[in-house]
């Protein structure tokens, strides 16, 4: 899973920074892509990276200001023009649909794919055999989400030396004892798969938040997740403007990875006040919390499968 | 009078050209500045560019095409975040403010300076002591419209020289003469100042036309004007393509340009399939009309004051 930083600045574009927008890239299946927030000239900053419109099958919207929504009508259009033709679904707040629709109707745009609008609230939002995607709401100006990913676990393997051991050859016995059956032996002997299969390997927990103030509860959305994505807009000596604008601080969500015990934290979403100055923010968050990343734009992460 | 061509692509952004936009600055008025077209991410072309967005007071809109609007709800956010005051006017066709409007009010965004919107029809678009502003429309697969800026003529100068060797000399007495009023001197001699008035300077003209197929009245439109700056999304040989797209070819133009006999050709709204080739593009203006300029983003061209 490979996480692209195509936007990591707040409310107005710089020359240093994008609004906010992430690509996340699953490499082993299919070759799917998904967007968390889609600023203006989201489309531009993708035109410069390895995502690929087309490839985008959901974006999700955690709040409707516009350094995060902007992008979406151009970035539609333009998958359109590339003649994509698998559909897209977009999940946000209320509001979003009537932002895209509007857009798409007045610029008389007809898309070459089906596109789709699912409310955001708190709870599940997306479910399948690989992933389940549970929302809560944030402490923001405006109603604001964080995401999660939870990666379903991925069963254990046959312990195929073992078996060989025991004289048993690779065969479709092989495929009873891996669905953990007892399987009954030409010379008597009983094997009980489950005593063969290694344990499963966990699956990936990423938390993605939108703008927010620090939060009691996203200690246990996040708890103990491989990676927390969340914003730091100011340093800590700007706290109060923070929470006047329904922002953390760096200090603040360092805490929060702490507390949390996640395995790694990436701070977006930077002012850009402190542009040249991202060596006093990196020193806030990693003194309180070590696993800590400053984002910048184009930034690649790539999150391991767990062992 | 500077124009500042941010954008002069077609339809989707790419990495050589971005979608829509020309700025116009004017040099020695105040210090406004006019948008025309305002394409996803013009705000992010002007950070990178000497116009400002607290000095942008009209925006004009040729047609509500992407790639000519959707940028207009960021640069207003924009403007706002850094304060501007200034009342700001935006001319465009029926859906400009349905458009800016759903997107101001879904993202809760409230401007710092007051936003009016004026519906663009043929016929005058403004008119203030220095400049008419008139619109025809186009032909394109929607409504699309021609700006045509006509600069006030400035006043002839007194022929001051003239006047000394009469043994008259500078004060109240200038003022009259310059207004064209007789004045009866003391002498008894009468001098009758519009016969030592230089002619007026004639005001410039310049038509920015939005996408359109060639246009037989645009001749009369742009005839004799100062500049001309007409889109040609293709080379001649896909001319049957742009017909059915509603645009023009770089010959169509050049032709339009040589018998409207305007004194310069600016060529803009670029496809992206010519990236590299502009030496093409270049070359069939010019063995038309010869006063052509392919445009490219970034390019400044200043038009100076008629003699």
């Amino acid at each position: 899973m490979e996480f692209h930083f195509l936007g990591t600045g707040s409310g107005v574009p710089s020359t240093a920074r994008n609004v906010s927008s992430l690509a996340v890239r699953f490499l082993q299946k299919k070759s799917t892509q998904w967007l968390f927030d889609c600023g203006e000239a989201t489309q531009h900053q993708i035109l410069k990276s390895p995502i690929t419109l087309s490839k985008i099958d959901k974006i999700f919207i955690s709040h409707l200001h516009g350094d995060h929504l902007f992008g979406l009508p151009g970035l539609l259009c333009s998958r359109s023009a590339q003649g994509a033709v698998t559909p897209l679904i977009i999940y946000g707040p209320i509001g979003t649909e009537q932002f895209v629709e509007t857009a798409l109707k007045v610029s008389k745009s007809y898309l070459s794919y089906d596109l789709s609008f699912i409310g955001v609230e708190e709870g599940i939002v997306y479910q399948d055999d690989s992933f389940l995607i549970e929302a809560i709401e944030l402490d923001h100006v405006m109603p604001s989400f964080a995401f999660k990913i939870t990666e379903a676990d991925k069963p254990g393997s046959l312990k195929v030396e073992e078996l060989v051991k025991l004289g048993i050859k690779p065969g479709p016995i092989f495929q009873k004892l891996k669905n953990g059956d007892e399987v009954l032996l030409e010379d008597g002997r009983k094997i009980n798969g489950q005593q063969y299969i290694t344990d499963k390997k966990k699956g990936r927990k990423i938390v993605i938040a939108g703008d927010t103030r620090p939060l009691q509860k996203m200690k246990d959305f996040a708890k103990e997740v491989d990676l927390l994505i969340h914003e730091g807009t100011f340093l800590a000596e700007k706290k109060e403007h923070a929470n006047q604008f329904g922002h953390s601080t760096i200090a603040d969500v360092a805490v929060l990875a702490k507390e949390a015990n996640v395995k790694k934290l990436i701070i977006n979403h930077i002012s850009s006040r402190y542009a040249g100055d991202e060596e006093l923010l990196e020193e806030e968050a990693k003194t309180i919390f070590n696993d800590s990343l400053i984002a910048f734009d184009f930034m690649v992460y790539k999150l391991m499968n767990n062992a």
